[in-house]
């Protein structure tokens, strides 16, 4: 099952969880294929599957309507995937598993889906950095797999872009309120694909049956990754400014997987082969599957084949934090973002009588009163009764048993004239578009509140709507939701990689989808603000997008390397980034991976930690895999497992103590090893500083690293020893490579942990 | 020489500095005398200093105009020195050191001078804690030694207070515009001591020759210690609230001391004389002395005589950060109180053309004007020809090598909309009562402004004044111009010994010194808004006085150990404490001492570190004095030297390495013994936790203390090994004490140090 990346109105999410009824009889499945196992007559791949399920004869003749092969075929794959997917019954999918060729098959999948001060927050401007290094991201083709775009926003106007670069094979394909003109240099492929979602729900209506955007979420997205600039954009005066992507003259070529219907692997692999058959450079994921083994995960298996044609992807983490454990797309050959904030507040001034003013957020798109109403506080919120003597009041509630969600409906259908919600849950973030006055406040605001109308004999408070301060401290913050490591899927390689903009991020929005609700009326707008790793994870695929610009012969690994040993520790007020999700204590690498993304250092890390197709081989052979597991991955039947290692050259380390079996007062030690690149000045040398990690010993060696010319590469080993048994459920630190001119500090998060594998 | 802790108008600080012109001739002396060696043919002390002054003949012949002994004495001192202060030729004070009984002398010196809201930020309630249990200090007597005090501020109105304490044995002197009836069961004392200041300055006419204050410091800070509510108190709308003291029902004995003709040592001496025979339980000095041994320091010595009086002493750590050891009062008998931000913003809105909002500081008393004016931004703010060329915009400054004073000064005299000034220099808090429309603001601040006007083809903005925010984050953090440890005196103890609020404090004032200017209009008012440590200083002597109130029995050592071990570590974020001098880096004991005061914890601290008149004794015999050194503190010729120690009983460590002639390569184990006395649960169990030091190994001798009883009393050694020669300047950590119940965390802060003693 996979998961939209977004937090929002909660009844979208509801009426989205509908489509999730099972059929009883047939099902569609994706079927993985040994090429080299088809017959010579054949002269393609698709006649060879075509003829494959014909021969699945057994449940054709037991029927009475008789479907055709070419029916019961949904995809044929080309790039992500050899094989197909199809809709087949069980005694069809019993009978195709004795086919010479057949490696394995997967039932199909619902995934889970998961901007524009942003570009400013990290940095990005004019006058130097990854914008005018990289033109831009002008000659870089950004896919966005998502739920299709409207093509008539202004993040997509073609202005000051130059023309499509020739190597680009993609289209711009026609549909329900969908004419392929509406492509231009800018917006220069989009294409659709629901064919799974239909052999799925044979009966079922496509309501928009194009590339065209009905949800929203897709032309966030993309506008967020490589949206051109718009100016005097806002929410509803919220926000206000020149939106722009991170990647902002990056080609967007949008494929629309996810459906109002419902999102399936089988058309979202589909959506994923096309884009790397058209040619693009960043492939930009906001969705994810959980609970699923490397060789089961449609991304992963997916995303495979992006990284054999030097494509970077880009994921996002997931909404289930702040647990650890709760991940997925922890696939080690894509970047996994996790979602921060940003130093803007969006919100409301509440003003108390007394002449103190305290902040709130909200989205609330009405406008504000001036005058004092009477405040009062009361824990009977949760009953619709007693709301009703306080008419006309400012209400104040205080989250007690998570009941915010049913306090903030009763309070939505009281005739007060507004809501305080004092509560530390992130499920707030759900009703900050509340289509009636309401702010969201922390209890430490709450307290200030309550103690006023405790000490006040007539208290009275203004509310004031569609505030926007800028320069807020502390951020960038890790959003309790975001989902944290370790990789369930891949434990050995440290989850997520970094930390992007994720909440309360304005982008593009679908003009026919609601940003917002007054009283009882649905209002429609050319932006809106949301938050998720949805969010954040578009911003890294602009990053990616400006490295590649600047670097077009750097590998996938490379462009992820750089992002991450160049990210930031440190927040806005020059201390640790901190976790909200653990009530702002220093954020781990389990929440953030190496830091919070920073593109204009990126650009020039010195230093890079680069992987092959082998040792990613190497790393599948090291987890156990069968042959036809790691061959679903890596459709090839011929994977050398001579060298398995677990141990993969990547910019990040964790190290699992309390192995099953060792001694309570027995030693551990742990060895990785390393290779890194010298991307940076021609004579350099390096000097590695660890920083300490309580209980353990790190050392490195060597300790020096002395290069003397460029893409000459150094090796390295790094030692952690600690008890076998930790008290502590994880301990971290960071190893930093600084050269001697001071220009380059190429860090790598440590993490030690007990947490099992299993 | 000493220095007032108020960061103010700069103008006011020179008035006062223009008073320390030297007098050429004769000079004034505090005298310290070996009262053993009286005669017995004196009734009293009176008389043998009288007749010891007629006895320095050799001058009186000299002269023309022959004064009498009694002319050249200032004061007999009774407690807190043993001798008298007069005014003294040089041949004079020659004859003196001759005579039986004399013990020291010192030249006279001028002293350094160093709230509402913080009573809830300290979170004192009605309910529980400190309050309630002390009874608000309603028994305690607080004795305030600075400016005097403006008798008919509503802080000190007795509505609610119960009759004097019988044993009170002050009074309330009448002077000019001060009658004795202006006192009452609030206000239990006034009196003031000008005949250092006179017989220094002999022609002077001494404009007020009262306790009234017309100065407002005075007020401020026994407003603060112990001011009853006042409801509907602000400054010109700013920080709007009920004011309170920390102890609001403890009473206050004012001694004026400092006068706006100067504030002299012998005057001060004389003032916490009196205070010590009136019988206060707590004394406040918002005063100290720069750079003088422990034996010459009035503070020091003055102070030592409450002590053996049971008397708890708060003291001002000064002004001077951030550097390292600039503090004073660094006396190991008293508590040395560094200053803090408190969670609220006082000042402006500044909100930009485009709609989003920038909140900066200010305490300016005129009015808001919502129009927007055009902005701009100029490096030309220190030319007042291109100043002038701006005319009605709101003109943007940026701090460039400290410029701000004169940038300020130029745009204040241009005609423009007001003005916004970006510097991360302390001193703009000298400027925030401006007396026209001025921000400051931060870089961080600034930038987001700076980029708005570049970005925007018309810029425009609006500034609104008047706007408190509460709630706001990190708080507390270490003032920039908070002074920074070790103690200059002593730097075996650790100094400071606790962080206060201190910034923007708001309490009331002498209504005859004005709190702002409007354009050239002085603006007067009953409170004002300061910053220093003089302002954190009576907020430790009001906690102080609610654990007077709840435990009499506790010695002076035991209330300040109860303060230091249960103070807080982290901020309203829960982040470590952050040093704003530091840029925002986590505070070090140097800067903040144990933390952040919280007077609830500290009615109940599980453990105390307590000390005796001879522990401290010891510390003195060690400290290399001689004996009429030490004798001019203890007043004790019989001072027994056999068992110095340098290692006071105190609730901190602070271990010199680094020392001159040892082996870079050695190892240098530095060990601390401790006693720690049980005023918690009768039986009880802690156990001892001490963070990482890096490059330090910390060790606790022995780990675990077991309580049978209370006030049982338990034994421990520290020791501390590291290297002989440290690299960095120092490196801290903590140690804690923590009970088995989870009840009582008992916190000591451990410095290691390569600062050099000389």
């Amino acid at each position: 099952m996979a998961t939209l990346h977004v937090l929002r109105f909660v009844w979208l999410a509801f009426t989205f969880i509908s489509y999730l009824v099972p059929l009883a009889e047939s099902d569609n499945y994706i079927v993985h294929m040994d090429i080299t196992a088809m017959p010579k007559a054949f002269s393609d791949q698709h006649n060879w599957y075509l003829a494959t399920l014909n021969s699945l004869s057994v449940d054709f003749s037991a029927s009475s309507n008789l479907p055709t092969a070419s029916s019961k075929l949904i995809y044929s794959y080309t790039h992500v995937i050899q094989g197909f997917s199809a809709s087949l019954s069980p005694n069809e999918l019993e009978a195709l598993k004795s086919i010479p060729g057949y490696v394995s098959s997967t039932r199909d999948l619902l995934a889970n889906v998961d901007t524009t001060h942003s570009y400013q927050f990290l940095g990005l401007n004019s006058n130097s950095g990854a914008w005018p290094v990289s033109n831009y991201g002008q000659d870089v083709i950004v896919g966005v797999v998502d739920t299709g775009v409207w093509p008539e926003s202004e993040s997509f106007n073609d202005e000051g872009i130059t023309e499509i670069p020739s190597r680009w094979k993609g289209k711009c394909e026609s549909g329900t309120q969908f004419n392929s003109s509406l492509c231009n240099k800018k917006l220069i492929g989009a294409q659709f694909f629901n064919k799974g979602l239909v052999a799925r729900n044979p009966n079922i209506t496509i309501k928009m049956n194009s590339a065209r955007d009905t949800d929203g979420h897709g032309t966030h997205t993309s506008s967020t990754a490589a949206g051109n600039y718009v100016s005097n954009a806002s929410y509803f005066g919220y926000a206000p400014g020149t939106a722009g992507g991170i990647a902002p003259r990056a080609r967007v070529a949008v494929y629309k997987v996810l459906w109002d219907e419902g999102g399936y692997a089988s058309d979202i692999i589909a959506g994923i082969d096309q884009a790397i058959t058209d040619g693009v450079d960043v492939i930009s994921l906001s969705l994810g599957f959980d609970g699923v083994e490397l060789y089961e995960d449609p991304v992963a298996i997916a995303t495979f084949a992006a990284l054999e044609r030097n494509i970077f992807v880009s994921t996002s983490a997931g909404n289930e934090g702040p647990s650890v454990g709760t991940l997925h797309n922890g696939i080690p050959w894509v970047l996994t973002v996790a979602a921060g904030t940003m130093d803007r507040e969006l919100g409301a001034v509440l003003t108390l009588g007394n002449g103190n003013s305290v902040r709130g957020t909200s989205l609330y798109p009405g406008d504000s009163s001036l005058t004092q109403s009477p405040i009062v506080f009361t824990d009977k919120c949760d009953n619709q009764i007693e709301l009703k003597k306080l008419e006309n009041k400012i209400v104040v509630c205080e989250d007690k048993n998570n009941s915010i969600s049913d306090q903030f409906f009763n309070v939505s259908s009281a005739n007060v004239t507004g809501g305080i919600f004092i509560s530390n849950s992130s499920d707030v973030e759900f009703f900050y578009q509340s289509s009636f006055p309401a702010i969201f406040m922390t209890p430490k605001e709450g307290e200030i509140i309550k103690d006023y109308i405790k000490s006040s004999t007539e208290p009275k408070a203004a509310m004031e709507f569609k505030k926007t301060f800028l320069g807020t401290t502390p951020a960038p913050s890790v959003a309790s939701y975001s989902s944290r490591g370790p990789s369930f899927s891949c434990p050995f390689v440290l989850k997520p990689d970094i930390l992007a903009p994720g909440v309360l991020v304005l982008a593009s929005w679908s003009q026919i989808s609601s940003v917002a609700q007054l009283k009882s009326q649905l209002l429609y707008g050319k932006f809106n603000i949301i938050s998720g790793t949805s969010m954040a994870c578009p911003h890294a695929s602009g990053a990616g997008a400006l490295l590649k610009g600047a670097h077009p012969e750097w590998s996938p690994a490379a462009i992820r390397s750089a992002l991450m040993t160049t990210s930031d520790l440190t927040d806005n007020t020059l201390s640790p980034i901190k976790d909200i999700g653990l009530d702002f204590a220093t954020a781990s690498p389990l929440a953030m991976g190496t830091g919070h993304i920073n593109p204009n250092k990126a650009v020039d890390p010195g230093l890079i930690y680069d992987a092959t197709i082998e040792d990613y081989v190497n790393l599948l052979c090291a987890l156990n895999f069968t042959a036809k597991q790691i061959q679903t991955i890596t459709k090839s039947s011929t994977n050398n497992c001579s060298a398995p290692s677990l141990d993969l050259n990547y910019p990040s380390f964790i190290a699992f103590f309390n192995v099953k079996g060792s001694k309570s007062n027995s030693k551990t030690v742990i060895e990785f090893q390393r290779t890194v690149t010298n991307v940076g000045d021609e004579m350099s040398t390096y000097t590695a500083t660890v920083t300490v990690m309580e209980g353990f010993q790190v050392s490195v060696t060597p300790e020096k690293l002395v290069f003397k010319e460029k893409n000459e590469k150094k090796f390295y080993k790094l030692s952690i020893e600690g008890p076998s048994m930790m008290k502590d459920i994880f301990v971290f630190g960071y190893l930093s490579w600084e050269d001697s001119g001071g220009k380059y500090v190429v860090r790598s998060p440590i993490v030690a942990t007990r947490l099992q594998l299993d």
